[in-house]
């Protein structure tokens, strides 16, 4: 393991995600599932979210492209909060989606839209 | 079919993949594959590309990331080729590319890479 | 935008999906998700749908097989009514299904063939 | 293994494929491969497509949707001239690939378009 | 259909999955969904894992990898049971969901081990 | 970047997949993808084959079984290679691609054995 790429990729995640979100989750791992939040943190967050050459911002609406294509609602959910975090307006979210639409498939895309909806509201609930 | 947004299709998908290849691509389509080539200029190069709301660069990076992950190599070769055209940098391909390895998988990300070098190698050689 | 295509699209999806379903999908719609919903309306339902060439029953199984494949649940749901209400046989649903659990794997074909069963509860429980 | 049920789908196979690519395929099957062969040969041909409840022209339409959207061309090349031989119309075929485009996304549709032509042109030559 | 096959092939699903379960779902089958239990019985249970040449716990193995990968979450936790009733230990539960990370992607292998989490919990409670 | 790490990786990578084409890939690595080639040999070779808990023999079955079903044939092809060198025979991968064949469906099961074929023949080849 490397100390210092964990330290990075733990203060990005923190900044992205949130830090309570992120500490929760570090905190409820146990053996089985702790070598994957470390893999996680060193190598997601560290060793491709801290390059430099992409502004966070775009690198958010990659995700949500991706996720929205692989099919993965709670880690697309994870990161519609996280681009919002990183500076992605609701409009810019909408103009991925609908990218997501044509490329992906209509299907894709309104899943996207759906799972986008919900973390809206939840978001707005999360305020009040 | 709606001919302002197929003009307006056309007119980007020139732009950004380039005149003579869309001609091309045009001159070639006979009855089978012409209402194919009507729906992608209208609704994906006139609907979605047309919109506002992203510059085309982010567009492009959207599709590097999208199209390396649906496992699309020839759509990502003329796509690669679109990015350099809309003003992404080679630095920023490796980043989005980068990303792909991490949320697409180590194999997607190799894949995407050979594509890319490959695609580098026929431009510098259609330059001479 | 297309007004004739929109048209088109939104009285074939009614005719399809239900126009209780498309009316209210369609009144909760926001600036943020109005626009997927005239792209769907238009292209998918419209451009494609609207298009001479196969029965709509046809159609509606092409769409049972792609949706079990891509791995799109809602979506498999709403177009199972769909094909019901388009005159595909509770019988030939099963063979669709029986198709993709060959071509796109058993565990397709499983998640296919419960999310038909929960419809088809739905559906008996709302005739009640 | 289940002999009756291996020559009934032997039999649907080489009239869909064709008499001489199957036979070709067998004779070319070793230790390694020929049970791959049988399990095809029985399963897939013999328990899916030999079962009732669906005409062969649209089991195969099926197909060319659901082994576009799997991104298989060579399965794809293979069932489009089963298509043909099922009787579905080269129209048929579009419509079906038009669909693929929406719901799987433009870049399936294109690459399913370019195997069609490229398939057409193949057997164009081999009637000559 | 083959009834040796399909004998042999209820034999080792019950073994793999637990007999209460497999019981339960073929008395729940009805005319709809029969023939998709009898083919996954047969073909699925008995012409491939009756195969010899690999131990149960390495097809277990490999289909925790193919399942979280396809994205099927149903089948993953049933099989995740069925793994440990074939001797899989969680330590390598963990590296084969490790490996998915790395291959499949981050969020595959965020989701598989979310789902392994619940499958852990829940086989405490029903031990209770 | 950690140099442990990747040192590890970099002695698994070539036992694995040999020392003459890892060195190859690396002398022709550039700026554009030596990062990439760095994130492989780290994380992918360092930091999950470096593990213990899986014999490689296993880790190359999964292997064979994800790059099978992510449709990803230039690295099924190394990986084949790979699995031998770690003492898998063709037996075993002849039981893990059948295992494909249910779970990936037919088409990936047909692509893989191909694959492994031209593997066989060329490795028969560079034999000579």
């Amino acid at each position: 393991m490397n100390d210092d790429l964990f330290d990075t990729g733990l203060q990005i995640r923190k900044e992205v995600l949130g830090a309570e979100f992120v500490e929760k989750s570090l905190a409820a791992a146990d053996d089985f599932n702790m070598p994957m939040q470390k893999l996680t943190t060193e190598y997601c967050w560290g060793a491709v979210w801290g390059r430099e050459g992409l502004p966070r911002a775009t690198r958010s609406m990659l995700n949500l492209a991706m996720l929205s294509i692989l099919n993965r609602p709670h880690e697309l959910k994870m990161h519609l909060k996280g681009a919002l975090n990183n500076g992605v307006t609701k409009e810019e979210i909408r103009e991925v989606l609908m990218q997501v639409a044509i490329y992906g498939g209509i299907p894709a895309g309104v899943d996207a839209f759906r799972v986008a909806k919900e973390t809206f509201v939840e978001l707005a609930q999360a305020k009040q």
